[in-house]
């Protein structure tokens, strides 16, 4: 794996520092937050150090979503009803200060949510629909994926 | 697959509704969010009707990060620089109407983040740091997890 030694997540995952470990595969660690903005809120690491996802090799990406699930149910969101009440929760990964990502080893966020006063706060500013503006983003994008 | 037949998401993975589609794979499909939050907003969905992010089975899991690091790129995220600042990105995914859930289809969420005014509003009520009370919630997990 790749590491840094000044890396605060490169010394939890190599043990150096303490954490409330709840899982652990052979590419990821997940441990609780200790400044958590919910019950349950939980972090996922890959051992792998990226400051960004997309420094992330696929290889060590693989757990991330089964472990998210299995904390999930582990906190006990299957208690949700089919109208989306009850237990919610979040998953996040924020890249770059701007999008409030504060530590640069890559964690992916499992956060709890029951009440509206705890959990991740969500803005949605969305834009109206421009279909024009759509369709010239869209072929940019072809562009650039190569398409 | 699963698949609903009166379900929006389930439609544009059938071809009956169109959409803007980035990346498609066997298991997820990749598309521009016609009511972005900021240019480049896109949306991967697992190509298997499903409420909530633990109703997925894994399977169906494994191509959302891949893609992911692939959208990301395409938008110009690796124009980054090492600080952090730059542009940045919000990966993002909903469970319930509590978290902000609209389409009851598992839908991830890329969101760039050039300036503050746009993309997703991260509000984050942090709680200080209580060892005793994480050490109990630490052992109810393991608990229920089955350690
Ligand atoms: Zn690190
Ligand atoms: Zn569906």
């Amino acid at each position: 794996m790749s590491s840094l030694p000044t890396c605060i997540f490169c010394k939890i995952i190599k043990g150096e520092i303490p954490c409330f470990k709840l899982f652990e595969t052979d590419t990821v660690l997940a441990y609780l937050d200790i400044q958590p903005l919910s019950k349950g809120h939980a972090l996922i690491i890959p051992k792998y150090h990226g400051a960004r996802l997309h420094n992330i090799p696929d290889e060590y990406l693989s757990d991330v979503l089964p472990i998210t699930k299995k904390i999930a149910k582990a906190v006990g969101v299957d208690n949700d009803d089919p109208e989306g009440k009850g237990i919610g929760y979040n998953f996040l990964q924020n890249n770059g200060r701007i999008a409030h990502q504060e530590v640069d080893h890559v964690h992916f966020h499992v956060i709890p949510k029951r009440v509206q006063t705890e959990g991740l706060g969500v803005g949605w500013p969305a834009e109206t629909t421009d279909f024009d503006k759509l369709k010239k983003l869209h072929e940019e994008l072809l562009k650039a994926i190569g398409n």
